[in-house]
């Protein structure tokens, strides 16, 4: 038998999407990143109206070219993509059965829907959904796409995009793209491989810069005229264009981080317009096809047996399954969470008793069991208190209308309220008989604000309910006993049909035993009990690594992210050849646990063995076949670290410079390469500041003169959370000095232990942003903080905290706005100090709990400039709050303080003072000063103070502050405020309570 | 039975194509406007790599935008491409059975292969072939593909370009392709029609002209960088890009006519750049798809009848039917002629009698009918002449090698020679007797020379023998009586077999009895004399006409190009909406001849009635549905001229002057706007020049006003050949007086009868062109006259010489010269003038045949600046050649010429001379240059010369000219210098024979 070929695939899933109704489209005339952004999708998804499309889309992603070497990374590749607006009920299904017209057998291997939350800065679009997974391989993403050029979509569409090299690999049961047949005699390289070449040197290496920003310019420009007058399609080619440029600069390296953003900003509002125009358009238009659709098949879910039921007379178990598309790792644990206390809440609130009530969950299923509910509420016998009884009734005894609307309101006849004392008052009272309803009422009425109750970080539409879920909820199963508990929600009616898993084709099946619910799952292969699904996978983990003489290190997270994504977990071990292991460690870990959700295997010493082990979604049927497809999808990806990593080291960090001088930090504030330039600079001014000695002042200047350019490396452009890690590996195989290569790192992250270096640099790059992005008029609002300045800021105050750091940022500051290229003002360098003061705020607050935020405040209001000493000052004024001469203490603190606010500042002439009491104040002051030195903190301030509390007594009980003579009165205002200076730097008391 | 949808129809293509072996590929994701530019056609034909490759591609021809108000023609449509490399020897075939399996039965339409030889100037690509018609409406490209990117195509590659949309429309059975059902639910016209609203008005009225002009340079040196680092396809894609540009500026009315060639000239180089790149980089990838295409479906040509048969005894009927590919009417004619020579000649040469010979053809079939054809040679017995004698034979009369040679050549033994006396000489001969041979076997020698033989203005190879035919050969019936003449050729075996009309599939017979040829392909409908075939049409024609009461004009290229188009003529009458006679008529006219070959119908009174007569290929089965295709073809055509005249009535001409200034004229030169502006300028100068009178000087200024406003109407654009046409119609509908509209015409095509002011602006017109170009360099060449300055030329000494104009054109070029944006010099000037004079000499002497060449040129050489004073010159002087006493007068010129003949000019003295004949001859020198005035010619010169003869023989008779004293010596010369100076201006006798 011939294998389909690549073409086969594509006019069989023509074939096959016709059926579906789908018009059956063509790629659009330009380079396009996606099949999303031709107008077949980006703008037919808009509006009320119908649609059902299918198309291939070359699609052309700049930065994914390797030369032709990776396997099945290309600067190219085919989408096939489809929409089905409205979702039409059933779209995983539809699409699980275009892979088996493919030829892919579900029972063969381990198809996934790992959560992806699609986002579009530039066409200003999101949708949630997932990536779908063959044997570890992205080979689809599923959207149910509920936002484009900025406009909520009503209905929502579903959008498919196979990636079709991906597929066919599979189908053919190839290794590499390059290897497919496109026709019985033609291979994929035969045809790409050359341009794929070809493409990737032109991205990387040969683009011109300058002429494309300004072709990019013209096309905005353009896109903007177009719209002007009233064309939205010409006016969308050119945003499409403008993308396509876009992405050759920034594989180009010629757009950096901050400038991105704009470029982001000034797409997304193009696409804003053109979208608005053409949804108006549309209106105009009257939605000529909003009938459209009409021929298209009909989903309709399975109901197996109609029965429903009788309702239970005694006590009997309550089963609520929920059945869901699959939900994220995290949605799943919160929903659980949720449910555990909204469970237990709803019986009690709905007064049905019950003996244990338990949650279960699987990605595709939220389940509620509660044993032993009461077949109906308890009758009540309750009095309820109504208005005061003199205006229920009259002089004459008669009931007001007051009284009849009470009594209306209860449900009694007016002449059965009766007048009763209550707490000293008369009232008049109703007494209410509830006879208790049945459960089965109870709890139709209850379940829909139950579920309607959970709430998500992230929340989807997908039908004409409107209604809100972490991702489309598909069937309800709800039971109490035999009966069926009816009721709809989010358009779906409950019942007692549940489905299998993924792999079996969610075969419909009836739920006749409720008692029975949880092994008759097993008997399915699912296992709803969670932590019997975690024990299931560690164990089934730790023992194939023990196989092979290896360990699998802890990773909570993992494990838990792996137990949610699964209904039928079976581990499986593969391998990789082990040249890889050359891998930095850190490099495989990132790939093999953030990319794939493997678990990495170590040796007894930490060392990574060539194995990993990832969890089937199924039985162990085929398990090779799974296994292969994994080992296939972690050998493509580490080829393409390994190709980054062998790539990068061709050039040394320093001679990176060039290429960081074609990233862009921010427009008006230069390139990465500028940004580099001033952290040099910084070096010996904070050297100084920090008093770092002169190793590591050494230390820091080496450091500082590569510290970005591992931003210029294929590594970090490709995995940006390895920033730093790559400057660090890179530097030491260059054989810098480990204090070096650690700076480095620490630069970006310090962390615990950090260096002097790396922490002077660290705080000096950081401040560097916050300062130039101010000055610059980039202040995060509160809405968007593109530029992450909250946190940098508390990247720095949590650095000088942890590592004790008595810096005075006022000085830092000062030095970093004198480097920038714009004039920064005193005004923006307050702003600065203001915004970190609030980071600090933050932190000491809610992080650190170190204090009351009256105590935290007092002393941040003298000493925000200086974090670390600000949180010694916050704890001893802490100290000193808590003891029981504080009242007194900050009483006899406040009569010097409140006396002398918004007064001006008199000039004290300790001579001229009189009564004696003022002298003797004065006196004792003056010791407290003599003791204080300007490093004291709030301790010592309140120690020097706390002698003075008898004379400040003495003081006020004697001498009239307030007197007639203004000299006098003058001289003894002064001398308060030379008492009240002791606080000054330290705290201002005036914020704590009971000042 | 639902009818296929488009998308049914692209899938059955692909069904179809993919059995053929074509690897299915996408639309090219740029803008493109033809399938032919994606790379999987104009790179992969080249070179020696098999290929065979189908997909659609979305076309986007900006200048065909119509805002949706055509029924066919939009600014973006589909086309489905088809490319076999090599020729699989029967394409056509194989396009005609795809046809049928989209339900096109060949029975019930017309289906024509109407010559078309393409050629695409920016992809330096050209090839011969056809538009495939369906019922008169176009709806393929045929080509035999011989050149791409300037290098030769070896193999040849078969193109085949579907229009989609027309053919969708036949489908169908729809009118308007808005109308084409895309899928059951969704009409094209709600994909498409606002998109092609909007493209229309951007590309029209909205594209930013300047920006994109930068944009194509941004894109041209990208193209330039990417080839020169080696990257082949980057820079291809940019090539594309620039050629999408330079469209939507065309369309924007942005680029003028010389500016184009310009760009297509910069397009060009960067595609052979390109080229020449991709095929270096495939040769030395070693032609990896060299193997390409083993398991490709193989053709095999009809042999119905094996049999040779038996030679033929006595004399016997010959014929010959060389079946071809449907050749061009023009070649067919063309070789027709050269048969009718040819044939005769080669039984002459070969020496086989026959009584008569006959030439017939139709579009697929050259055919030679010879009647009773010797069945051999006659004997010969003839005595060859050899060397001479005594060379052959030594002293001792043996003879020697020279002997021996001879001998063996004629293949005699050489005792067999003998001396015989010829012409006065001794000389050896040879008696050789040749045994004549059988005709078949001289056939079989000389029938492939014949073949060869036939020349053709285009000619293209299709296979791997390289042979050069008007049109592929398909078929060789060779037959003598009854026996097959076998030979080969253009790797064709002769035989037997010839094929039906394209109507029946071209369905394979077998010619059993050669003398029932005319009569067996009459009974296959195919009327195989030319004389008979053109009867039936122009009978039918007529009749048809007169049905409905109308006549049909004469236009005989018209009736024979039909005929030569078909090989079963039936005419048909359709009619057309009456609306459309409101449309001027040479509009109506250029549609329905030019476009599409119909045949107009008139009243008595030459008014056009809304009929038209075309003529199928086929017979009347079916006729109605031929008929209503055609008229559809036609609507949409008159649609399109329809809109043009009514959006162009919108403006008045005089308003159309901003538009002038976006077409340029040249870059230098500036834009038609300058240009126009020059005309008006001319206008004052010229009529004193010319000597108009001051009301046809006030026409010409005001029709000088818009000479050039017609340029930017769309009918013009859209038909140049109608420009001035439109000039005067839209003149005359906006009210000018019938003068001034004429005027416009003529400035454009100055007839026979043209006005002064007509005149005046033609030449003026012309004189510019050629004055502005040649300043900037654009003189033509050789090989290239992008501008058609020699048309421009001769324009103008055409008019001159009919209309009787003496004008001297150095004078007008200087008052151009003086108007030009650029310096024009003295050099460019005479340059310029010389140019039009080699344009004169050609007309005079090879199309006017007014004189032997020697007359011409002396003439010429003395009044080239004045063609028409130069024609009367000539005229005269060809006389004066042609009298008796001619030799005598001549002679006695040179004699006074000779001498003079590179001497300095010198001083006369009239009273030095000596002696009395020098004095006598000065005497009547005199008389005669006192007899001429400046405006006399040849004639008149002449004349004044005759008189002189006796004294010019006295002369020399009796003084020395060339005395020693150096005084006498020079004013002799000097007299002879006064003499020739009669010549001056009016001819160079020099230049006579017999001089």
């Amino acid at each position: 038998m011939t294998t389909a070929s690549f073409q086969d695939v594509i006019m069989t899933l023509h074939s096959f999407w016709r059926e579906q109704g789908c018009l059956l489209w063509q790629p659009y005339n330009m380079q396009v990143g996606a099949g999303t952004n031709n107008p077949a999708t980006l703008l037919r998804v808009l509006g009320p109206e119908p649609w059902r499309v299918a198309y291939v889309e070359p699609s052309v992603r700049p930065d994914d070219g390797r030369y032709g070497q990776n396997p099945n990374r290309m600067q190219l590749y085919y989408q096939y993509q489809v929409i089905l607006k409205p979702d039409p009920g059933n779209p995983q299904e539809l699409y699980l059965k275009s892979l088996e017209t493919l030829g892919i057998d579900l029972r063969r291997h381990d198809v996934r829907f790992v959560e992806d939350n699609w986002k579009s800065p530039a066409l200003g679009a999101w949708g949630l959904g997932w990536e779908v997974w063959l044997d570890g391989q992205e080979i689809t993403q599923f959207t149910y796409f509920q936002q484009a050029g900025g406009i909520k979509l009503d209905p929502v569409s579903v959008e498919i995009t196979y990636g079709l090299e991906r597929i066919v690999l599979a189908v053919q049961g190839k290794d590499s793209a390059w290897d497919i047949q496109w026709t019985d005699d033609i291979h994929y390289r035969d045809i790409f491989l050359q341009s794929e070449i070809e493409h990737s040197k032109y991205y990387f290496d040969v683009a011109d810069v300058e002429a494309l920003k300004k072709t990019y310019d013209t096309y905005e420009a353009e896109s903007r005229r177009a719209l002007a007058a009233g064309l939205v399609i010409p006016s969308y080619d050119y945003i499409l264009k403008c993308s396509h440029l876009f992405n050759v600069l920034d594989t180009r390296g010629a757009i950096g981080v901050t400038e991105r953003a704009g470029y982001f900003r000034r797409m997304a509002n193009m696409t804003k317009d053109v979208a608005k125009a053409y949804l108006e358009q549309r209106a105009q238009l009257e939605f000529p096809l909003i009938d459209n659709g009409k021929s298209w098949p009909i989903y309709k879910p399975a109901v197996l047996d109609t029965a429903i039921g009788t309702p239970p007379s005694g006590p009997a178990d309550l089963l609520i399954e929920i059945g869901v598309e699959e939900l994220p790792a995290e949605d799943l644990d919160s929903a659980l969470a949720q449910l555990n206390i909204a469970g237990p809440q709803l019986l009690k609130e709905w007064r049905l008793d019950y003996q244990t009530i338990k949650i279960h969950g699987t990605p595709r299923r939220l389940v509620l069991y509660a044993t032993q509910v009461a077949p109906r509420q308890p009758d009540e016998d309750k009095v309820i208190k109504g208005p005061p009884a003199n205006k229920a009734f009259d002089a004459n005894g008669q009931p007001t209308a007051v009284a009849e609307g009470f009594a209306k309101k209860q449900g009694i006849s007016v002449t059965d309220l009766k007048a009763t004392e209550i707490d000293g008052g008369q009232y008049v009272t109703a007494r209410v008989k509830t006879v208790g309803r049945p459960a089965i009422e109870v709890l139709t009425e209850a379940l829909p604000p139950l579920i309607a109750g959970i709430k998500f970080g992230g929340t989807m539409r997908w039908n004409s309910t409107g209604i809100y879920f972490s991702r489309p909820i598909r069937w309800i199963a709800a039971l109490i006993g035999g009966a069926v508990i009816p009721f709809e929600y989010a358009g779906v009616v409950s019942g007692r049909t549940t489905y299998g898993t993924r792999p079996t084709n969610s075969t419909p099946f009836s739920i006749n035993d409720v008692t029975e619910y949880v092994k008759t799952m097993a008997s399915q292969g699912i296992l709803v009990e969670i932590a019997q699904r975690r024990e299931t996978v560690w164990s089934g983990v730790r023992k194939l690594a023990a196989e092979v003489s290896g360990t699998v290190a802890e990773d909570k997270e993992l494990l838990d992210e792996v137990t949610n994504l699964v209904e039928q977990p079976t581990p499986l071990r593969g391998t990789f050849d082990s040249r890889f292991l050359e891998l930095p460690r850190d490099v495989l870990i990132t790939v093999m646990c953030k990319k794939q959700r493997y678990f990495p295997v170590e040796d007894k010493n930490g060392k990574l063995l060539p194995y990993f082990i990832a969890v089937r979604n199924g039985d162990s049927e085929h398990l090779d076949e799974v296994i292969r497809g994994n080992e296939h999808v972690l050998t493509a990806r580490f080829s393409d670290a390994d190709f980054f990593f062998r790539d990068d080291r061709q050039h040394h960090l320093a001679d990176r410079t060039d290429r960081l001088k074609t990233m862009t930090f921010q427009e008006k504030l230069g390139s990465l390469y500028d940004k580099n330039q001033r952290l040099i600079r910084y070096v010996e001014p904070f050297g100084k500041l920090l008093g770092l000695k002169s190793d590591d002042l050494q230390t820091a200047t080496a450091a500082a003169a590569i510290a970005k350019a591992d931003q210029a490396t294929r590594m970090v452009v490709e995995m940006t959370s390895l920033e730093g890690i790559m400057g660090r590996e890179y530097a030491l195989l260059e054989g810098h000095p480990a204090p070096i290569a650690d700076a480095i790192l620490e630069h970006y992250r310090p962390g615990e232990k950090v260096s002097p270096a790396g922490l002077l640099l660290a705080v000096a790059d950081r401040l560097d942003s916050l300062v130039g992005l101010f000055a610059v008029g980039l202040a995060p609002t509160a809405s968007a903080d593109p530029f992450a300045l909250r946190r940098a800021a508390l990247g720095v105050v949590q650095v000088l905290l942890s590592q004790h750091i008595d810096l005075d940022l006022r000085d830092a500051i000062r030095i970093v706005a004198a480097e920038q290229p714009v004039p920064v003002t005193d005004e923006v360098q307050v702003e600065v100090l203001t915004f970190i003061g609030g980071r600090l705020r933050v932190l000491l607050l809610d992080d650190l709990k170190l204090a009351a935020f009256d105590v935290v405040d007092a002393v941040l209001a003298e000493q925000t400039h200086n974090p670390y000493r600000a949180s010694l000052g916050i704890q001893e004024l802490a100290k000193w709050v808590a003891r029981s001469d504080w009242a007194a203490l900050l009483d006899s603190f406040a009569r010097c303080a409140r006396i002398t606010r918004d007064k001006p500042t008199y000039t004290l002439q300790p001579n001229a003072l009189t009564p004696a009491e003022s002298t003797a104040l004065y006196q004792a002051a003056k010791q407290a000063h003599d003791h204080l030195s300007a490093g004291d903190n709030v301790d010592k301030f309140l120690t020097a103070f706390k002698p003075l509390v008898p004379a400040v007594t003495e003081f006020f009980d004697h001498v009239m502050v307030m007197d007639e003579d203004q000299s006098l009165r003058e001289n003894r205002l002064a001398l308060l405020q030379y008492v009240t200076a002791l606080a000054r730097g330290r705290a201002d008391l005036s914020r704590l309570n009971g000042f």
